[in-house]
């Protein structure tokens, strides 16, 4: 038995995000399963490092799958499976990984962009990978109010209301901003995400650059643990998955 | 009577160059036509600075047009008329101009990138953006080669076969070259370019920086005034009209 770790990148646009749904829905998951399952005439079903949301993008998201085909070469998981697979999604990578290895249970660590275009206009060229925010933002402040989600937290304010994990602590290890004329990116690393943590956090930061709420006003939003008191969530189609870390 | 001048970005993928084809097919500059005659109430006819091919972006296309309307503020061939315009078209600015500025007779200069990607493997989120070039490449040669375009010049062999200009003779301004880990950009300034011009030159440093052609090639394609002697057509998608230049 062969355990394959596969690195993958996708165009949040063309997806009903990552997880199988079977409702007729186009899913990430989905699709790398049946070109798999083709391939290797097997039946594979693939573990992820956790779901992405329908529109979001992902710049190397992880998965592995096990195999019995103990010939196949590696690059007939990721030149000869892009042939398979439809528009959207490839295979950047594929590594023989430990047999113990699980993408998901794995992880240590994800890092996630976020990226905003704060202009009246977007050209056509960035659409799709950009929020369009039409009004004044104060960069200022949405960099300071980022800073207090770093550390251990209660993220419950800032989890989907149909969020159904465990628990909604979590750790933040990094924030990094960076700006190009009307570009502004955003960077987070964390122990993990809750569902629709990173665009629940991006619409409060809005919020607070567009003085509809303070600097400060994160802190009671933590501490609420209360869904409505954060700000709305932002658009998919701005968020990237951009790495997992295993160590 | 007014000029209007409009600064337009599109995406090359939806359409079938910028130039009306009146043969079915959906192109910028009757999209923009039709958008402005519903707009105005009357029918307009752009002047653009030049025709891109299907498939090439522009980042800051130049186009003008005259009407009788003098009281519609500039805002709405922004902003109002993008709401009008297909997807893939966004006019980013409008700005009223003297009234014998002509966006093609009036330009000095143009500035194009182009955008190759090295590897074996492109991510989907770069796909529509980039020539995949899977072999090896030379950038320092492809660096050395494309010194020989500085200056004036007969650039015969690197016009489109069907090209059907006065004269062939163009001035190159300034190349620039930048390299992001497998991201290889073009950036060339000249007087003009011919039909398919940068692709051609494109093309043939790639022969050059994969060793199929030698550096000093470029002396001899030049000199033979014959499209046959340059290399292949360089992919539509990598290529973006980036800056007209009107001083």
């Amino acid at each position: 038995m062969r355990n394959i770790k596969l690195t993958i990148s996708y165009h949040g646009k063309y997806f009903s995000g990552w997880q199988t749904q079977n409702s007729g829905v186009i899913t990430i998951q989905e699709e790398i399963e049946k070109a798999l399952s083709k391939l290797l005439n097997e039946n594979i079903k693939i573990i992820g490092s956790g779901r992405t949301d329908a529109g979001v993008h992902a710049i190397a998201q992880i998965a592995n799958f096990k195999t019995n085909n103990k010939q196949i070469p590696l690059t007939a998981f990721t030149c000869g499976l892009n042939k398979l697979l439809i528009k959207g999604i490839a295979v950047l990578k594929a590594e023989d990984i430990d047999i113990d290895f699980n993408s998901r249970k794995s992880a240590k660590k994800k890092t996630y962009i976020y990226q905003i275009y704060n202009d009246r206009i977007i050209s056509p060229l960035d659409e799709d990978f950009y929020y369009l925010f039409k009004y004044n933002l104060d960069i200022k402040k949405m960099k300071d109010a980022s800073k207090y989600f770093l550390g251990e937290h209660d993220f419950a304010s800032f989890a989907a209301a149909k969020n159904s994990t465990n628990t909604t602590i979590r750790t933040i290890y990094d924030i990094k901003w960076k700006t190009e004329n009307k570009k502004i990116f955003f960077e987070i690393t964390g122990s993990g995400f809750l569902m629709k943590m990173v665009r629940n956090i991006i619409g409060t930061l809005i919020e607070i650059g567009n003085n509809k709420k303070n600097v400060d006003s994160i802190i009671s939003i933590l501490k609420s643990k209360n869904r409505n008191f954060a700000g709305a969530t932002a658009p998919a189609k701005g968020l990237y998955l951009k790495e997992v870390f295993y160590a």
